[in-house]
């Protein structure tokens, strides 16, 4: 369903031919080698020749030059700042060119979101401003109804199933390992259907996935953008080089050997920041169709045409093929045998970290706006709202923002974004203190430089005056908020022979000669693990005789398969600290690796703080550090990462289950990405980690679990960053990054009781704020937005002001099909019972209708 | 006079304040790096970036969006190709963009063409192919009234001559000698009158000529070509980078450093194969001209607009200014103290003659087409007729063609062109010869590879048998054609000790120790010198300590002011020949220089025939051959060498006329560039050389003339070329060059009755064909179209079909003032009397009163 307003535009094709889907389309990073706005307005063009405004002006310019031409446009964010500088004679021309199909939105989010190291509510609320913008703009005829991933490098189950549920008709993307390819290519599985969630019913997340032939760009010798070389097409006799019957040829053959199960295929014809001069493109387009569909009068059954994305889709459909099934992911991504992708899994940790934390502070913020009304846009420090950081977010999902694949300005560019986000959330964030005249300048406005944090703060009203903390002002989800503990500040012994760390709920024993980590004990079930934790680098590689590939940004590549302990002393301990709230005992492994393992009364998890750098590289080495948890847990070469924080997906040691993995990298080619949490399982014991940033995670030993947690590298990779990944950090000498991963060992069947809600959490973390003087006799001390808690399986994604009249309200379901015998249940509840009598609580209460419509809100199927 | 068409269209500008007018253009060159072809279509863009047809496309659409934009255009080979293939709506639509004055056509020949080795025949050629073009298809609105040499390396008198006489009202070009300019700045001389004869009476060929700015490049940090990276006008407050302010100072202080006169100044907007994507260009200019004239408000007297040439020399015009004079010209032209572009004069020396013997059979083809009427176009061989080898020669004019600074395989390309159209202008120029069957493909037709041959021959019907010489076919001017002598081919003897060679009007002698010309003696006037002449060559620098500054296409620099004689051995002659006809002498100087010196019976003049190459380099260094007469004239430092082939000007060792010259280069610094002849005298003698190409000429030393043959160099230049000059030749191992130079002593007084009819016949030097078989009875042995002859001050420059009712003839005085007794004096000539009485060539006769109308004839008065 829902094709029919696109068949009306779609371009007539022969079925008795081949048909080639020639797609014009532009892929414009929103931030790269370039910020953002340099690529929109085409600054720094020494670095890369782009300019997305330019983009926009020429394909339109070009699109009314005959109805017949096609294009498709993805990313929302340079779309939304095109727009906003154009007359209303140029919107109409526009609105009408989408009205005609002639300019088809495909994707549409706001940015072309990473699939590796993005959370999936960051990824929704990306796709809902892109998505918003394009409905409100343009109505139904903006909707895009494919969604485009040509450039993600490895594609997450988790968004396939996003696409499906917000009603996309397919997906298209480029990259996959080169083997699985091959393969596809010989058994023509190039197009298959994606089963992308375990949970879901078929169809609900049942997603028409196509693989397209030549990556994003045009086949080999037809680029006709100004940052080609291509010979264009010279079809005047009289003057030299004529080519056309050579052109014609190659084409011809080219789209005959392409190994596709209908009569359609569907080129490519652009790529990055293409199309800032359209008119090569079509005028060479155009002659192209013109003689190559002329030798059908000679008898060539080859029918090339202007189409999009929706209507090659449309054709297929038609086809009534049946397709193969796709049930895990596309992680690792190799593209040859020692090029595995999967470095920027953990690339640029610190920027990750802020990134998910500022996601934090935006859902906080949405949900004060919602709370206290219009008022709360302004405050003592001016105007303020969530929409710079909805933005920031937006933009920070971008796969060379989070990804850490970008340059290092603009990494600074996305810190300093999210900074700004910061600052104007500041203003519903911050309560008036009753004293005037203090107005604190935002953080990281114009001409700050501001880099990414290593473990962001809680950012407070910036008095300019020491502060005395008062009572916490509630904010974001109470439940998750810790109160703050009356004891005295832990006391420190510097012990040698370290005791164990317990409280009711855990014990944990160290080793006494080694100072690491020797036991877990579960005091609930009575289960005990012997765990040992200790952390060790990966010499990056500078290439070697097999393969020039290095170690960067993109890409790991250990230049052996044995890491190196950081220690090399015996005994790492330095201090065991403790009071009636907290055990810790703090290591210390080497000048720039720390941790300490923090045990807290009531809880069930073990907390272990991290940190490292600057990672020296005097000694010529790029580093790539990682912990590691060893066991006796029989896990067989099997491990479980989640899905941009969501599902969890079964992962095996050289293995993969849809072809017959030749395993080239034993250490990299295990790499998976993790957003949220990783588990080791065997009949009896599960130990989980959940982390607060995405990290690569693998098990290259039975029993035992790594996770990459920071990487200084000297050498670039060779996928055009043009940077060693090696982060200045403040002084310059290298980037300290803290962090931290949370240890549970349960019995499998009831791990994602806790692992829920514990990543949950973390991912909500709640922010603190104070407020100076004493609380007035009027404050309210307690607040909460519920009037009774919501099921322990319902999650509260969204509550977001959604314009003047309704808010936005996002629940989920939490626990995946099967996980949990007390919670994967299905769960029916009343809105009003769970909420305040607050008309903007109540007006939202039919957003979860919408579904296919808007693409705002999750199936209320999801609940039933 | 007519500027009153201009002044409508020309923007307002503002009395009181400093008008800046930007000027949008493209710099297209007719080949360089690619031949012109692939220029037009974009193809082989991996060696240059460049697409004209593009250009074009995107100006046009540009220009309609906004009547204020503006764009000149200038190079009508291209201009030309993209008309063809243009709809019907888009020529209405370019019409009126003419009309309007928005898109006005400059220069508007077929190419730019070079200045220092053209000859002025073959530019008023391809300046009449280019005008005539834009006359028919724009009228009056399409005539350019101004000529624009931004680019070319250096300017000769006579093109301004020519450009004043063709009725332009101004010139402006970009180059000049460095310390020119800076004097020029400083005393604000960059904008003057050229007063361009000393012949013609002022104002005949005075020209205002401006020197630009910037070269013919915008000002730093204001391109906005694709090809530019200087950041774009970001004006929205709301993204990063806003750079308005720093812009709109930063112009403004540009503006007001300009050294002009005036209160206008005229800023370059664009460059090199610039506006392939106009839409970066005119939006941004757009925006400049915006905030730069906002700040009118704020007092700022500066005021920015879209202009032209023409509007801006109208303006100049306005104020009434005084210029200074100019009377010699701007060679040798150097960008820097070790940079003089005076290698170009003698670069490629086989293109340079193919160039010039292209051009006789053109003007011999042309007539041939007038005498032989319609069916003169259809031959045994098929149709042909000049348009071939018009365009092929109004292409070879062009500042990177005959200069000989393009890359090989463009140099290969014009050749090619140049070989089409001797291939096309066989067709009137062979008889028929009755027998069928004989079809000669043309040369260097599709699949040929033609190179530039060292030494053209008559191009003669290839009838692929042994063919007997037969009465010969007379062609162009009967006059110049030596008639084949009877007598015995001349006896050669291997003699050591050379005996002078004597026939009635001249005697040379030879030094019987080293075989070198030691003398020559005019018997007429009994006068004698001292002469000897040998072959040396200058090693090419490879840069040095002083500069990096090396020898290349463009640039001339010896790495010692001492040039090393190429024979090692104390005697040359290998033979001394001779019948009744002519004397020689067979001078070898090395395995790869010789000579034959000869006296033909009968002739004043002395013919070196020389033959140079493969030069060899194995040795390392890149060698400039020149060949050196000595005498014992007393020249003092004065030497003379002719301007495009016309008029001669004075040369002084170590001097410019205008302005105080510090000599950085003792040998580069004094050549010049010699199209037909150079010489040296003193009050009694005058040493004359006349050449058949375009050379280099210096005198360093007191009674000397040097003359640059040959040059192969193993380094580029840094002027972008991006090759050696290291012609490869038919065997690849270097490029064998033979040529003639012909020698006259004579008193100065009477030399140019000599030189003048001797280096005419040289231009268009009659050409041989044959044709099987004995005459039929009914051949014409004789035949002349000139009932009788012309006075010998008059030359006929062209007779060429114009159209089906019209031939154009162009008639010259061929003397200077004062340079003859006997044939300086005005000349009146009906032209009905040497005339056959023939309907075409009556129909000619008021071609000659379309001065500044059609541009195609040159000023009556010059005969009166």
């Amino acid at each position: 369903g829902g094709t029919g307003s696109v068949a009306s535009s779609c371009p007539a094709t022969k079925p008795s031919m081949l048909n080639v889907h020639l797609v014009p389309h532009t892929h414009d990073d929103v931030g790269w080698l370039k910020t953002v706005d340099q690529y929109f307005y085409g600054g720094r063009n020494y670095i890369q020749h782009a300019g997305v405004q330019y983009i926009l002006d020429s394909v339109v310019a070009e699109l009314q030059k005959d109805p017949a031409r096609r294009f498709i446009y993805v990313e929302t964010a340079f779309f939304f700042r095109w727009w906003s500088q154009q007359s209303r004679s140029t919107r109409n021309i526009v609105t009408q060119l989408v009205q005609e199909g002639c300019l088809e939105f495909v994707n549409g989010g706001w940015c072309m979101s990473d699939e590796a190291s993005t959370h999936y509510s960051s990824v929704i609320d990306q796709m809902t401003l892109g998505l918003r913008f394009l409905n409100d703009t343009f109505g139904e005829c903006g909707r895009p109804r494919v969604a485009w991933h040509i450039d993600p490098f490895g594609h997450a189950r988790e968004h396939a199933s996003i696409f499906a549920q917000m009603g996309y008709d397919g997906f298209f993307f480029g990259r996959l390992d080169y083997q699985d390819k091959d393969r596809r290519m010989k058994t023509k599985e190039m197009e298959m259907v994606w089963r992308a969630s375990a949970s879901l019913n078929p169809p609900t997340a049942d997603l028409f996935t196509g693989v397209l032939p030549n990556g994003y760009n045009p086949p080999p010798g037809f680029c006709w953008d100004q940052s080609c070389s291509d010979d264009p097409v010279q079809d005047d006799p009289a003057l030299e080089d004529y080519n056309v019957d050579d052109l014609v040829s190659r084409f011809i053959s080219i789209s005959k050997a392409a190994l596709y199960k209908t009569n359609h295929i569907v080129m490519t014809m652009g790529s990055d920041f293409q199309y800032e001069n359209a008119n090569p493109w079509y005028k060479n387009m155009d002659k192209l169709i013109h003689y190559v569909n002329a030798q059908q009068a000679n008898g060539s059954q080859v029918n090339v045409l202007y189409s999009t994305p929706s209507c090659y889709l449309q054709e297929l459909n038609l086809a009534n093929q049946t397709w193969p099934l796709k049930s895990d992911d596309f992680f690792p991504y190799a593209d040859g045998p020692h090029d595995f992708w999967t470095g920027y899994f953990t690339s640029r940790p610190a920027l990750k970290r802020y990134e998910r934390l500022s996601n934090s502070l935006l859902q906080t913020c949405n949900q004060l706006e919602v709370l206290g009304g219009p008022k709360s846009r302004s405050g003592p420090f001016g105007k303020g709202d969530s929409d710079t950081m909805k933005r920031a977010m937006a933009v920070a999902q971008h796969h060379d923002a989070v990804s850490g694949t970008e340059k290092q300005h603009v990494a600074d560019d996305y810190a300093k974004r999210l900074a700004e986000g910061w600052a104007h959330c500041q203003v519903p964030y911050v309560r008036p203190v009753g004293s005037r005249g203090h107005r604190v300048r935002p953080v990281g406005s114009r001409g700050h430089r501001v880099r990414p944090v290593a473990a962001a703060r809680p950012l407070c009203a910036d008095l300019k005056r020491p502060r005395v903390p008062s009572a916490p002002t509630l904010s974001g989800r109470a439940s998750a908020l810790r109160r703050p503990s009356p004891a005295a500040p832990p006391l420190c012994a510097d012990l040698h022979a370290a005791s164990p760390l317990c409280f009711q709920y855990l014990k944990v024993t160290f080793d006494p000669n080694t100072g690491l980590l020797s036991g877990l004990t579960n005091l609930e079930t009575q289960q005990s693990v012997q765990l040992t934790q200790n952390f060790y680098w990966y010499n990056a590689s500078v290439g070697n005789a097999e393969s020039s590939q290095t170690s960067g940004a993109y890409i790991f590549r250990p230049n052996s398969s044995t890491p190196c302990a950081v220690s090399k002393n015996s005994n790492t301990v330095l201090c065991v600290c403790q009071n009636s709230v907290v055990q810790e005992v703090r290591q210390q492994f080497s000048p720039w690796v720390s941790q300490v393992v923090r045990l807290y009364e009531g809880s069930r998890e073990l907390e272990l703080e991290w940190t490292v750098g600057p990672v020296p590289v005097e000694d010529g080495f790029g580093k790539e550090v990682i912990t590691r948890f060893d066991s006796n847990i029989s896990s067989a070469g099997y491990f479980y990462s989640d899905s941009n924080g969501r599902e969890v997906l079964e992962r095996r040691k050289d293995y993969r289950p849809t072809w017959d993995l030749t395993q080239t990298e034993p250490i990299a080619g295990n790499y998976y990405p993790i957003n949220s949490r990783a588990f080791i399982k065997d009949g009896k014991a599960q130990l989980t980690v959940v982390t607060e940033r995405s990290q690569g995670v693998s098990s290259i030993y039975n029993g035992s679990l790594e996770i990459m947690l920071h990487r200084r590298l000297l050498r670039d990779d060779y996928r055009g960053v043009g940077e060693p990944l090696s982060e200045p950090g403040e002084f310059g000498n290298g980037l300290v990054v803290r962090g931290r991963l949370l240890l549970t060992l349960t019995p499998p069947e009831t791990a994602a009781d806790s692992h829920r809600p514990l990543a949950q959490g973390l991912v909500l973390q709640p922010l603190l704020s104070f407020q100076e003087g004493a609380p007035k006799p009027t404050s309210k001390l307690e607040f909460s937005a519920l009037q009774a808690a919501l099921p322990p399986a319902v999650h509260l994604l969204t509550l977001s002001q959604w314009d003047s009249e309704s808010v936005l309200l996002r629940l989920e379901h939490q626990y995946e099909s099967g996980e949990s015998k007390a919670f994967s249940q299905p769960v029916t509840l009343n809105l009003q019972v769970h909420t305040h009598t607050h008309s903007a609580v109540t007006a939202l209460l039919p957003c979860c209708l919408l579904y296919r419509l808007s693409l705002l809100c999750f199936d209320c199927s999801f609940f039933s």
